[in-house]
């Protein structure tokens, strides 16, 4: 998808919340079927074409595209460099997970985040199953920056960010200085965080149990549940 | 798995974290491939037979067992019903994605619960793909009750929980008193809570962003956070 800029999405409800978000629509299909059950009024607010079961089975991706399918532009995240980052940021080092990605998408877009970056050694966010699963998420955000750890480090450093990272051994996230602009780094379950971001200040979530892990949007979400109360 | 009490597991990692967890292991099998990667350290400290990579292939259901297998015994934790509880308990209603409801185990037994309720539409917690994203957490809880709404909420009252909900709308989490036991519902992002919840307490989470919906296992961790901060 990176190449073509462009992402398919499927099924009703991704469609539907991705037009919400502002997604460039290129083209929405339906099929007849689908067309009689949809009110008309939804109808006459998007520009859609007909499409056969038969061609739509061609087209897609997945066993359950529920009779309509869209193409969305995605150029525009493909823009900005962290150059333009002027807001609070979340960077994900090396997530290969897209179920977790999405999750992420999602979580991050609920809490008002606007920028993401992604670490060279991440998944493309535009595969299709993490744009499912970040069911509309993508299309709110700004922008959705690629690149090297180098190369954030130094911005992040040069921009005088305060730079956190997640860290299963840490100080409490309520003790980290929001007035000032922040980057929170989460690594992979599988793989931790990159040596580069290990000068960043650890934060850390109370562990009751036994088990070693959380999941890294659960994480993400406790922890931007904390760093945005003041925002 | 209900009906025989047993559940398959497949791969290092989630027999490593089940066996540690105090699983119900009967046996393990490993291909001789894997077992020449093993330090014969950790093959000394388990009970294991061979088995063939064609006889691997037969039970397996996954494309990537890593040459490992392993059958648990799950009877205990279908012998528990709402009477034994006596701590603090999530339910989880109506929870159809496997996905979201290992996340929501392994989020559960992080933050050091040990019940957990689900109620009658739900998914079966021992399924292959539930068990494979939970990592080991099931094999951490002292009990996974299936019951049915009427007598979930009746049980409750009857032991005077303090009975909260997670809703779009409704408090903050912090406004409850967490020094009686309570009881947290989380309901299907696709179907919301069952009515007969509706007297429960509602929790929120604050939202900064445009999109109106967090995923449920999000919504647990950024809730149990809460909770469980003075425990």
């Amino acid at each position: 998808s990176q190449k073509h800029k462009k992402v398919l999405l499927e099924g009703y409800r991704l469609i539907e919340e991705s037009i919400k978000a502002g997604a460039d629509i290129e083209f929405i299909y339906i099929t007849e079927n689908l067309k009689s059950k949809i009110s008309s009024q939804i109808l006459e607010s998007i520009d859609y074409d007909i499409i056969s079961e038969i061609d739509l089975k061609k087209i897609s991706n997945t066993k359950n595209s529920q009779g309509i399918l869209a193409i969305a532009n995605i150029e525009k995240y493909y823009l900005h460099t962290m150059e333009q980052l002027n807001n609070n940021v979340i960077i994900l080092d090396g997530i290969q997970d897209p179920g977790n990605l999405g999750t992420i998408f999602r979580t991050c877009v609920w809490f008002g985040i606007k920028s993401i970056v992604l670490t060279s050694n991440s998944i493309d966010p535009f595969n299709l199953k993490c744009v499912r699963s970040g069911m509309g998420a993508h299309f709110y955000l700004d922008s959705i920056i690629s690149e090297n750890e180098d190369t954030i480090v130094d911005y992040l450093n040069n921009k005088n960010y305060t730079m956190i990272a997640a860290d299963l051994h840490g100080e409490k996230v309520e003790t980290i200085d929001t007035t000032n602009k922040w980057a929170l780094v989460l690594g992979s379950e599988a793989h931790g965080l990159s040596s580069l971001f290990e000068k960043f200040q650890k934060v850390t979530i109370d562990r009751k149990g036994n088990l070693e892990s959380l999941n890294v949007s659960i994480a993400c979400g406790i922890l931007l549940n904390q760093l945005t109360k003041d925002s």
